[in-house]
C-alpha cells in the first residue's frame, strides 16, 4: 500500500491512497482524514486503507484521479519526534579519514541525532535558505514511520512497529556542521528543514527488498537531472529495528515518529558515488589534497528516487529547486 | 487566560480553559477541540478562549466546574518542535568550573538543544526510567509555546509569536550527559521525556513579571517537599525573543513550538539555591572538592512551582513521582 498526503489548505493535508504505479490516486479521507489521524491508530486506520488501495489496483476504485506529486506534502507532513540516525559507517569513516576528525563514538551504538518535524517540505517545493555561504549540501536517506513502540522495546519488537518506509533528503548546512559536532548539544543550524518524497509505502510493498530492517535498493541521487550517485542501502551497519531499540532505551516513542537511515553510503563508492557532496568532497580530498565538487548554490536542484525490484519507482521522485529565503516565501 | 488540556482518552486531550485561581475550569472544545487546534490557529481561537475565561472569573460560566490537575496532561500534549535553551549562563559556568569542561561556545550565540515533543508527561503523571544507575536529575524551567514565526524573524518579532508560558522538569540523565555531550551530536538518552506543569498561560496573566522576554518569579523547587532551591528568572542572559531569533536564522518553526529556557539559575545561589542537583553538586564539588547531595532514587519526588506577584500559583504544581519502568506503565 502506498500512501501520501495533499495539499488541501491544512497543515496536515488529506490522505490519499496511491496505486503501485503512482499515476493514481484515491480519497481515503473516510478512513482516516489525515496521514496523523492514520498513524495515530494504525490498527483501526490500516486494514480500510488496505481495502481501498486494493480497490485502486483492480480498477473497481470509485473517484481514482491522476496522483500529481507536484501537490504533495510530506507523507506525514508533520512528526513529534524525527530522529536521524548515522547508519551508514562507511560514511563516517570517510569524513574522518578526510578531515582527521576523531568522534567519540560508543562502540556498539549507532549515532542518533535529535532532529525537528515541525516544517517537512513536499517534495516538489522549492527550498529556500538565506545564504549560499552556508555551504548547502543534502543527503539521500531511507526514513521508517512507526506507530507506538514501548520503551525497552527489542530490535526485533521494534521493527514491528515499522508502519511505513519512505525516502528524504536531510538538506544540510556544511558551514554549521563541525562548528555545532564541537559544541556537543545537537545540530540546529546545520540541520534545517527535511524534504520527503511524495509516497511513503508499507514494508510489504519492497517485497524482498525489505529485509532484515533494510531496504535493500539503490539511492538514486541526480544534481541538476545529472546523475551523481547510486549507492545501495545494504551497507547500513544498523537495522531500523536496533535503531528503534536504542533510541527507545528510556522512551516511550510516539506514533508517527520518523527514523532517517543517515545518508545512504556505500563501500563500492569508486563505481556508485555517494548520496552527498561532503563524502564526495571528502574522496576527492583524500585522492588529490582538494576538494573541487562544489555546494549547492540557487537555482540549482537535487533529485532523489529509489526503483524497486520490478523497475518502478517505489516512493516518487523528490525534485527540489533551491532558492534564496526571501520575506515572502519565508 | 489559563489553558489546559485534560484526560479524555485521546492523544491530545481535550481543552479546558482554568480560571486565574486555578479552582474552577470550563470546556473550551466549541471554541477549539484541543490545544494543537488553538496554537494552529490561534488568531482565531483565541477570542472565543478570552470571552470563555472572562465568564469563568465573572462568575456568568455556564458549567464550569472543578480543576483537577491530576486529569491534566501537559498543556500542550505533543509538539512538532521542542528546543531547550541554555539561556543562564551562570549555570554553564559553574557546571564548566565544577568539571574542567571546555565547552566550545560561539560568542553571542546561546546553546540550543533539539528535543522531542512525542512524550511530553502530565504534571502528576508517575515518570518510569530504567535505572537509578542512569543518574537522574531534574531541572526547574520556563518555556514558552508560539505560533508561526517566520524563517529570519528579528527577536522582537519573534517575541509577538509567543502565545503561551509554562514551566517544565527538563528530566536529565546525568551518567550519560558528558559521553553524549562529547560525541557531538545531541542528547538522547541524557534527556528522556519532559514533565509540564498543568496549565500554560498568556503572557499577560504574568502582569510586570513578564518583562523583555524574561519571567521575573522564582522557580521554587522542592524536593520530596522540602525546598530545594528558588532561583529568579530575571537572571536569563538571553530573552525568549533572541532565542527564538536565532533557531529561525534558517528555519521556519512551526505553530506550536516549545521553547525551554534550560535550568534556571541564579547568581545569588549560596541564598536562593539551584533548579538541578548537577548545579548543587558542581557547587558542593567546587566548595570542599566533593559532590554529597544524591541523585534522584525511586519512591521520591519533586514538585515545581511558581508563585506570580499577587502570590497565587501561576502554572499550577509539577508533582512527580519517580518508578521503576517496567512493561506495564512502558
Amino acid at each position: 500500500m502506498k500512501l501520501a498526503s495533499l495539499r488541501n489548505g491544512t497543515r496536515d493535508g488529506r490522505l490519499v491512497v496511491v496505486s503501485r504505479d503512482l499515476t493514481r490516486a484515491l480519497d481515503a479521507t473516510y478512513v482516516a482524514a489525515t496521514m496523523r489521524a492514520a498513524i495515530d491508530d494504525w490498527a483501526v486506520a490500516e486494514p480500510g486503507l488496505r481495502a481501498l488501495a486494493a480497490t485502486l489496483e483492480d480498477g473497481s476504485a470509485d473517484g481514482a484521479f491522476a496522483f500529481d506529486p507536484s501537490q504533495a506534502l510530506a507523507p506525514l507532513p508533520r512528526s513529534h519526534q524525527f530522529v536521524d540516525a548515522s547508519a551508514f559507517l562507511n560514511h563516517g569513516d570517510i569524513m574522518e579519514r578526510a578531515y582527521d576528525l576523531a568522534i567519540k563514538k560508543t562502540p556498539g551504538m549507532c549515532i542518533l541525532v535529535p532532529r525537528q518535524g515541525d516544517d517537512f517540505r513536499g517534495p516538489r517545493d522549492d527550498y529556500e535558505f538565506p545564504t549560499a555561504e552556508d555551504q548547502c549540501d543534502f543527503e539521500g536517506e531511507f526514513a521508517v514511520i512507526t506507530d507506538d513502540v514501548p520503551m525497552g522495546a527489542t530490535p526485533k519488537e521494534a521493527l514491528t512497529h515499522v508502519k511505513l518506509v519512505t525516502i528524504l533528503n536531510d538538506v544540510s548546512m556544511r558551514k554549521h556542521l563541525f562548528r555545532e559536532i564541537s559544541l556537543g548539544f545537537g545540530l540546529v543550524m546545520a540541520k534545517p528543514a527535511t524534504i520527503f518524497a511524495p509516497v511513503a509505502v508499507t514494508p510489504d510493498e519492497l517485497g524482498e527488498a525489505w529485509h532484515d530492517g533494510r531496504v535493500l535498493l539503490d539511492m538514486q541521487v541526480h544534481r541538476n537531472g545529472e546523475p551523481f550517485g547510486h549507492p545501495n542501502g545494504r551497507g547500513m551497519d544498523w537495522s531500523f529495528g536496533e535503531l528503534l531499540a536504542q533510541l527507545a532505551y528510556n522512551r516511550r516513542l510516539g506514533a508517527g515518529m520518523v527514523l532517517g537511515s543517515g545518508t545512504v553510503s556505500d563501500r563500492d563508492y569508486r563505481n556508485v558515488g555517494s548520496a552527498c557532496l561532503a563524502e564526495r568532497r571528502a574522496l576527492e580530498k583524500l585522492d588529490s589534497g582538494e576538494s573541487v565538487t562544489p555546494f549547492m548554490q540557487y537555482g540549482e536542484s537535487l533529485q532523489f528516487e529509489v526503483f524497486g525490484l520490478d523497475g518502478q519507482s517505489v516512493f516518487g521522485a523528490i525534485d527540489t529547486r533551491l532558492v534564496p529565503a526571501t520575506p515572502a516565501n519565508a
